[in-house]
């Protein structure tokens, strides 16, 4: 199943395979306005300047698909992505995830993109399958899936399988393959729940054992409320991985993930790891 | 089954409860003078300043109990171990960990030691486990248990499970309760082999599903080797932590244990993490 069960995004000059056991994918977070003053107002200033360097800064930092949300109350949402969009991929060749609550905003994104990006995201909520599938479908894209639905996310990891699995099939129904479906298997604050860390490591090893499919996840979620975020994003995110997360979703600059994949035998020969080493970086 | 697989050991005047799910325990490893020249002199020397200064500095940094490993060439082992102990005895009033590959010198250990310890190692060849268990028997003793034999350490989980089970048995046929047994699932050098890292986390999982123990892990072995250890050591500890280790055999200088408990639920209400932050440490 491994062989096959690969997620292929592309810019149009770049190609990034996202494969089990394969080298850890970072997808940059931080082009994404939430809690963020400054990149919203750049973005209701239409300062396209700072968004590019911001996405430029990620890709220095080893981001290897870039995130872009522009959600912003009183913005028109649509016509700020497709802005965002088209000069995010004339300042960096990475693959982009188009990232948006609003189908509507997708859509035109999805009309200017050159190469084969990633949505992020659909639920498995009827309202979300019935619109975000078949514009998966349509333009061929890779999607992100969140195993929540109308009744919010599940507070255990067997619910949480469950509606990961709804999402595939219908997936499958559509002829849109599994290996198009990266699952989010959902990180909670460690503050508000006090379980929501381990229910959350549980549910990334049930996909990962009865689904397959390659898996991101929003690592610093699970620090949300609680002081000295990076000291808890750094021990989830090595956990997350070695439970069966692939291309997560983090801050590129706060992550080390040469030396996840060199202990997690993903790095053979430690090529990577030494290659990095020897330049004066590692991690 | 969980209630009563509690490890506990204790030194004249302090008890350390080692348990599933509860706070991380850590076994500080520095007392061992593999590697270490200055200690190796010191110990060489009688220099008893210097270990038990060693043992105080580790001791503030947060190690629950101290492993003592006196092993040179050319000493008289036992007599050095019963100084060394006697002396960090005094030193530190945490439980010891009484390391050495000697059943004479653990005897002559277990003589002078005030509490409960741990005995490192009993391994699953014959003549570990004849004369090891018997003296964890006579003592009442905990014992790290190592799944190894005579041909050496297994390649693959199931075959170090197979072991573990082994010594277990093997106690318990001696009334030697399961309890008293802290499994150590074995890292090895990445940088030897790619795959150790993996094989031992699915040891852990294996020994924590099918044995239930609680579980200790040398974690600075996987880099062996490798440059800037200690990141791969600090994704290693998260990692093997998750998948059921909790009480690591660490430099405690190196170790952010409640970063790791916090997030993996092993912390009620974020108590010990947020009375660390208030003191201005964290982690």
């Amino acid at each position: 199943m491994q062989g096959t069960m690969e997620t292929v995004v592309s810019s149009a000059n770049r190609t990034v395979v996202i494969r089990p056991n394969g080298p850890t994918i970072l997808m940059g977070e931080r082009i994404n306005p939430s809690g963020k003053k400054d990149l919203a107002q750049a973005l209701v200033n239409e300062d396209f300047d700072y968004v590019c360097k911001e996405a430029r800064t990620q890709v220095a930092e080893g981001a290897d698909i870039l995130d872009i949300n522009v959600g912003i109350t009183g913005v028109d949402e649509p016509a700020l992505m497709k802005a965002v969009v088209t000069h995010v991929m004339a300042a960096v060749d990475v693959p982009l995830c188009l990232d948006s609550s609003s189908s509507q905003t997708l859509a035109v994104a999805l009309e200017v993109y050159q190469g084969r990006p990633l949505i992020n995201s659909v639920k498995a909520d009827e309202a979300s399958l019935d619109t975000i599938l078949p514009l998966v479908k349509r333009h061929n894209t890779a999607v992100i899936a969140l195993p929540m639905d109308e009744k919010g996310i599940p507070a255990d990891a067997r619910s949480r399988l469950r509606l990961a699995r709804k999402i595939i099939e219908r997936a499958e129904a559509l002829a849109i393959p599994r290996s198009h479906i990266v699952m989010d298997a959902l990180a909670m604050s460690v503050g508000a729940e006090g379980d929501a860390g381990r229910i959350t490591l549980k549910t990334i090893g049930l996909i990962k054992r009865h689904l397959g499919v390659n898996q991101t996840l929003g690592v610093s979620n699970v620090s949300f409320g609680v002081p000295n975020r990076g000291l808890l994003n750094t021990a989830f995110l090595s956990m997350a991985l070695a439970a069966g997360v692939n291309c997560p979703m983090v801050d590129p600059a706060q992550v080390r993930r040469l030396a996840a994949d060199l202990v997690l035998g993903h790095d053979p020969y430690a090529g990577r790891y030494l290659k990095d080493y020897r330049r004066g970086r590692t991690g």
